[in-house]
């Protein structure tokens, strides 16, 4: 665990801006009887010194954050929101999908430490790519098969330098993550390994996966 | 259906080849009491003259196929197995993974037809990648975000026409898919939409959720 003497830690929760992703998504489905964004704030927990939750406007209930806030129309949006309300005195900043609710303590650890000691700017999870992924053009004519063994999928939580992750949405440009941003500013962003389990909730199935994974079946 | 005065159809359906795979994978494992490979195998039925499966040497079970045959040590080698047992009178084969039971009719006619009327040498099935995708360096730092709107998740079955796979694998190189062979003779491969529910049964959860499935769970 982090010594909050060190470096002081928020967390920003993302549980998406627009209303179409509210009745979309199962982020605020019931997961072995609590919801999801309720186990990804309680995963950020331990690790933090608060945790800021940002939902989409009409959304009443806190899913026990210190803070909630309205999103914006954007995923990078909604973020931008959420760090108007951290404090400046964190130093270092996690954002977490609200629909990942199985991150582990020992990821968290992982992307913090590589942060706060291993003097990176950022640091997120990424998992081995399975799949063969090709690029193709508008036509849907293939134009490469990447190289997979180059590849990773991202995760979250990311841990960022409160300094680096709050240059990089100034600009207000959107992406499909915050690190991308701080990419974008040229600062140095370290992959640690992904969990397999540490899966977004997106689908009924992926709900249901997620409910065997709680209740720690080996399956057949 | 495709009609096989038109064209003459054969499958390849690869159950993998080296020892190791067999003991890991899960194409093997009954599926709501069928074996993962039998129903690969009957779903190319509909469409094919002939289904030629590539199984583990010392496997003796042949899964409802017409013709089985040993694999080699790599999946190219695996498929180069099954072409060589594939008829002269073929003009279009299609090579399909054993861990996929559930490609629907609907896919195998999206492929034949995008090849025997589309002109293309190949088709393909592709997803859009949901997951953010990152390149990263030897040291685990991130080198690029990719563009996800160009990107596809490739699937099986793909369909080629018979000579441009034969000439795509005479030079024996290795590749995660059949079509990555055919895109280095500079043939277009073209993409046409994949399934979410044809899914690669490759852990337990995979063969759980790929039950629910053909139980027709909506879910929670």
């Amino acid at each position: 665990l982090i010594d909050c003497a060190v470096a002081q830690v928020w967390s920003i929760v993302v549980a998406g801006g627009s209303g179409r992703r509210f009745g979309e998504l199962k982020q605020f489905a019931l997961l072995e009887g609590r919801p999801v964004v309720e186990r990804a704030v309680q995963a950020c927990r331990p690790f933090s010194a608060g945790v800021v939750l940002v939902v989409p406007a009409g959304t009443t209930d806190e899913y026990g954050a210190d803070i909630a806030v309205t999103g914006g129309d954007t995923r990078a949006g909604s973020v931008r929101c959420g760090l108007a309300v951290v404090p400046p005195s964190a130093e270092v900043i996690l954002v977490h999908d609200a629909a990942r609710p199985l991150a582990s303590p020992h990821l968290f650890d992982a992307v913090i430490t590589a942060v706060t000691q291993g003097g990176d700017a950022a640091a997120i999870p990424g998992l081995a790519v399975s799949d063969t992924i090709k690029r193709v053009d508008a036509a849907h004519r293939v134009t490469a098969t990447l190289d997979r063994t180059e590849l990773v999928a991202v995760q979250t939580p990311q841990a960022f330098r409160a300094d680096v992750l709050r240059r990089a949405h100034d600009a207000g440009d959107e992406a499909t993550d915050d690190a991308a941003l701080v990419e974008a500013l040229g600062a140095t962003v370290r992959v640690v390994p992904g969990e397999r389990d540490n899966m977004k909730i997106t689908t009924p199935a992926d709900l249901r996966a997620a409910g065997h994974l709680l209740a720690g079946e080996a399956g057949p």
